[in-house]
């Protein structure tokens, strides 16, 4: 590690913020800021603002020539390939070799993953999973994302996309319509989003008082059932702990799959804390295989909201290798050297 | 790899027999025995037959002294401590160093894993996963067991006793009574007894004739459900159909865990070949989530069933480490001498 340079850059690029960071090895995010993503109908005029702010930021900050890897999260992006495979919401062409541009802008090596395993990478880098080797970091947002950590490594599977834990099904029979196209994932039930549709349900199917028939019923966010929980509507407790329970016999049946030394919750259903907590916990173990009761670990995150996109982008910074162009000539095949 | 010994030891360890054989780095079973595993209520005379039974293999051929290390496949057995941690019908005080007894008695490195576990390191080094770095191996025998493989190496867990993929919940709600304890595990539906159960509510539930309903019920096993889907029985056929379904169904979730290149079939039902291949993969892309379809291979095992426990066992003898033993004296720690 001797003169290795003292900094990297994280990039997690959302469908409306860019924001970046410049990080130190202990995870202290030395300055950060931000571009709007959606600003350039051009990805190489977004790459230009983006390169002149980071620029910026760098020489306001005396880190000019001392960063040594830049790190992205960015949507469907493929720590194999270095593309993002697919873009919602964002008009770019893809498949787009976003690393290569990067890299090639910045003159500096650059690796890219998807935002959940940016997080897995951030939170065993800096957070709560600093030590362990085997983890599995579940973000709970607009969808339900997930990094797994098996022997020290992240999981990224033959193809680059393994870890879509969201996607395991739940429900067999009626499941909820999700995202992917399919019905019955776990996303559909336990995303924040999921989390509103189960409002609705029983707001729907019952005829109980609770304080979320108040709002306009496909206006409910996940934020007024917590509010309305925490004021200790019944009905909204009820919505936490049938959360909790689906979330429960997932990580079941996850940790048969890796056994895992813990699960680690962020996102902003995390927020929520006990509420969840306490009935994903208790259903956890109510559904855990008998040889694995008691083992694992259900935590929550321990990055700072506000910084974690970044920390867990630029963790990934470290592990960046330098570009080898593409079309460049190949040296001669050298004689082996045995070491 | 200069002057390593040329052969490896493999012993399965089975609730009947211990079979056991001299292996050498292509997968070539250069000789193999075996012996009556319940013979000696007694551990140490056990291993000292065992003991026996290989030394004599080992001067048959002419290979004392050019074994390079022992792998043993066990029900239970934890890779990361060496021990059997349960024994169901061998009556041996658990849990059981075997690995260090083993190592003891034979001056020879010794490791040690469960029996699906084997298979998976056997199929990765001799078999149908050669040059994969991403598959899962799935054993179809009394139970369901599992075998996971990433980022080439295998999956263990925090534990040791990760890849326990039969206990899967695939019926959450009135499934089968497993094993473990719980209901509704994939093994309580797909393992070779599972197949007898689906037959037998087939037969109790309906009323169409079937070859099957001239064996007494009780008795009917999946190789008789085989011959009668061979003869062209509808209702055996809809067996194989139900349980490729379940199975491509789990195979489906498996691959946003993991994202396998292959998913590669072991033990007695695999001898169905199609019968059962065609369902489960029609079910497996019918369940998958859009971004992995036709991405993963289902093939059959390529090791022969004879060979295969101890082939998959022996392979884990080039990696088993010399003993250090835990109560001797530790020399002083010397300067470190940079490589």
């Amino acid at each position: 590690m001797m003169n290795m340079k003292p900094y990297v850059v994280g990039i997690d690029i959302g469908g409306t913020n860019t924001v970046f960071g410049i990080v130190d090895a202990r995870g202290v995010v030395i300055a950060s800021s931000s571009i709007k993503t959606l600003k350039h109908a051009n990805v190489n005029d977004y790459i230009d603002e983006l390169y002149t702010a980071i620029t910026n930021l760098l020489v306001a900050h005396d880190a000019v020539d001392k960063v040594y890897g830049i790190g992205i999260g960015a949507p469907n992006a493929n720590y194999y390939t270095g593309m993002i495979e697919k873009l919602v919401n964002i008009p770019w062409p893809t498949p787009l070799p976003l690393a290569q541009m990067v890299s090639e802008k910045f003159g500096l090596p650059v690796a890219i993953t998807n935002d959940a395993n940016a997080a897995a990478i951030g939170e065993m880098t800096y957070g709560a999973a600093r030590g362990m080797k085997n983890f599995i970091m579940i973000t709970l947002g607009t969808g339900v994302g997930s990094g797994i950590v098996i022997n020290g490594q992240l999981v990224y599977g033959s193809d680059g996309f393994a870890g879509e834990l969201g996607h395991v099904i739940m429900k067999r029979n009626n499941g909820r319509l999700c995202g992917c196209g399919r019905t019955g994932c776990l996303e559909a039930y336990c995303s924040a989003t999921g989390v509103a549709r189960t409002a609705r349900e029983f707001l729907e199917i019952r005829t109980d008082a609770s304080i979320l028939r108040n709002i306009p019923i496909d206006q409910i966010t996940s934020k007024d059932i917590y509010d309305a929980a925490m004021a200790g509507d019944p009905l909204a407790k009820e919505i936490f702990e049938y959360t909790g329970e689906i979330l429960g016999e997932a990580f079941a049946d996850f940790t048969v799959f890796s056994s895992p030394e813990a699960i680690i919750i962020f996102g902003g259903l995390a927020k929520s804390g006990e509420l969840l907590l306490k009935p994903l916990r208790e259903s956890m173990e109510r559904h855990m295989m008998p040889m694995f009761k008691g083992k694992v670990k259900v935590i929550l995150s321990e990055l700072k909201e506000a910084d974690a996109a970044v920390l867990g982008a630029s963790a990934l910074g470290w592990e960046a290798k330098p570009l080898v162009p593409a079309v460049a000539p190949q040296p001669a095949p050298q004689p082996a050297v045995k070491a």
